[in-house]
């Protein structure tokens, strides 16, 4: 059961605020276990390995003031890749020749362990080398972390990275709730948030609710979005109070599974004769240009939300270290092949544990918002929603200020 | 010299994170003066005095507490009007009587005093009653207080708003920096940053290079926009590092003097028929993708940047106070007709104090980034020019929170 050696890890996918959170949480777990001598970072993920790029974080991380700094700088710090590994089945030669590398770095560095902080398509790069291990000789065990703003992974009540993303959007759509009130004359404001598959990120705004200001009207990819219905949802705000804020997803739909995205793009060029990708936003604002008439205006909150670590949540950022850590004492136990997971044992007062669960049960599926989370109409979030949401914004993780900027800190 | 009586203020123009502390400067400098006894304030600015819609602030702020969330309240707490007086040359019988239904009210409700924050418009309003005034026998004291996130009024060091706008810009454009760089591949992104006129905030970008990471191209309005130079410089910095990031200002134009954004639009029409407004960066995005053909992506900060009032300069929201209680001061002893301003009187250690101005020596003018401040191939900002905004975005203001979001209040 026990197994002494070194340990390696890297991160990968999209960046977020909390990524790096769990890479000290790692690093923490790593430094505080007698089981394991050095942790070293892989440059890039996988690539990191393929390419013997990495570094030796045990050597870095000589002072607690750095996993602070760490903890508290946006994107991923070792660098990411979106690299995929080769199919295990039917493997050709040069197919093999990864998965040897992969090993040969291990054994050549006496690694036995293995994290890797990443969303859905990082689990597949773990699953796989942790059933390639099975069919070699040198004992390894092999740890995925989940991060992702999307919230969007089975097995877990949240990902680390979604609660700073969702803090950061409702913060800034409760300012921009503010700056789209001073004035009188009638006015739409349609904000644009990721989320192509899941609405997670897109109902986040709904926690404006207890400040008394809320966005007139949201929508999820979890439901179909149909023009007509949203004309006629707007003129129905626009009748109550001037200015008019809608916030929608990235990923809305129509009936026949067109992104409404799209809509903009078909036959449109520009002035370079390329087919002009907007996005749902500006889709919209045209929409509403064209059929209702009045001041319309959209916003695309784009890479800020996924990156906005000075509002970060300090849930997040304390879970997200915390998932890291246990990690390494799962892995260290004798577990491999999983991936970290939150339960939720209690909402009122919040309270979240680490587990873990089988990869196998997780990889290539996404997590929606439930039903029970979007009124009737398809236009809204319901208080349940709401109660579920709030508690993983709570807290404020401020970094260190210099020179008027938030301080990060560099691995490279 | 002696003046008793009660005052008014009112909010003008676009939304600042500062305009509300100035608000609170005014109210706490009426609230301390034994010459003023009730202070109110206009909604929506001087269409408040007009509409008779206006509010007791002296009966609302009766707690300090309330002030110091007003402080850090995003947007015109009173909400904001784009109403233009009419000229005092040749008026018609409808624009006198705007000008006596004013005066009407001011004697009405024993209004000797009237601050209104705002812009350069804004100021043509107080310069308008200020000359109005001399033609009635009935004493005001009428003070303009400047705000913009555009720093580009005449007469003063900088303005209110422009400091927290800057912050949030800087903050914002580091935090993205870190995005950027997690990946190998080639890819340009593009950060596009309000400024019609003046490259003020796109010039705060600059203000990361403390930190390490800096933008590679920064390009302002004060300079002429060329496709070749520029095409010339991202190829450049591609050559040095795969992520390139050019931040620009909205309002950069060629040299025959149309807008770069202006490019996308001609002769592109979107799904309805209509032409395609698309912005700046979107412009020089598809530019990239034609000319250089690498992954590029244009980013928009948007209205988030006058109003993220979460991450709001302390320096900024101290001034903002100072100069709105120095309005009071200035007008009670006997000061009229003039805008508030600041003076640098060091910059190491910083040091600004609140001053006035000749409103007519200000209006309509535009005040620009100096020579000095921009690199001789104009796609960078200088040493000398970070040294002068450096200051401005020193501190952090944080709100209160609560349900895990900024505390705000309302005045409605």
């Amino acid at each position: 059961m026990v197994l002494k050696g070194n340990a390696i890890v890297g991160q990968s996918g999209g960046p977020t605020a909390a990524i790096n959170a769990t890479l000290s949480g790692v690093i923490r777990g790593a430094l505080e276990n007698e089981n394991i001598e050095t942790i070293f970072g892989m440059y890039h993920g996988i690539e990191g390995i393929l390419n013997d790029s990495f570094c030796n974080l045990t050597e870095m991380f000589d002072d607690e003031s750095k996993l602070v700094t760490l903890e508290k700088t946006p994107a991923a710090a070792l660098g990411s890749c979106r690299k995929k590994l080769p199919s295990l089945t039917d493997m050709s030669d040069s197919d093999k020749a990864v998965y040897e590398k992969v090993f040969d770095f291990f054994k050549k560095h006496s690694i036995r362990y293995f994290f890797y902080i990443g969303g859905n398509d990082s689990m597949d790069t773990v699953a796989k080398l942790s059933a390639y291990s099975k069919t070699v000789d040198y004992e390894m065990r092999i740890m995925g972390v989940p991060k992702t703003i999307d919230n969007d992974v089975m097995g877990t009540d949240h990902t680390p990275g979604y609660g700073s993303a969702a803090k950061y959007i409702a913060a800034s759509v409760s300012e921009m709730l503010r700056d789209c009130a001073v004035y009188t004359v009638k006015a739409v404001t349609i904000i644009e948030i990721m989320g192509r598959d899941a609405g997670w990120l897109t109902a986040a705004a709904a926690l404006t609710r207890a400040t008394g200001f809320e966005p007139d009207l949201i929508y999820l990819p979890e439901r179909v979005f149909n023009y007509d219905e949203f004309f006629s949802d707007v003129r129905a705000c626009l009748e109550k109070h001037p200015n008019v804020v809608v916030c929608v997803s990235e990923g809305i739909r129509l009936a026949d599974g067109r992104y409404v995205g799209e809509g903009t793009q078909s036959g449109v060029a520009d002035a370079f004769g390329h087919k002009y990708l907007s996005g749902t936003g500006k889709a919209l604002e045209l929409a509403v240009k064209e059929e209702i008439g009045c001041k319309v205006r959209s916003v695309e909150l784009n890479i800020l939300q996924r990156c906005a670590s000075h509002i970060a949540s300090l849930t997040d950022i304390t879970e997200s270290v915390a998932v890291g850590r246990a990690a390494v004492e799962n892995a260290v136990n004798g577990v491999s092949g999983r991936m970290m997971t939150f339960v939720r044992t209690s909402n009122e007062p919040y309270n979240c544990v680490p587990r873990y669960e089988d990869i196998d049960k997780i990889a290539n599926m996404v997590r929606t918002v439930p039903d029970s989370f979007i009124n009737e109409r398809g236009n809204g979030i319901t208080d349940e929603g709401v109660k579920y949401l709030l508690p993983l914004i709570e807290g404020e993780s401020y970094p260190e200020y210099k020179n008027g900027l938030p301080v990060h800190i560099s691995l490279k």
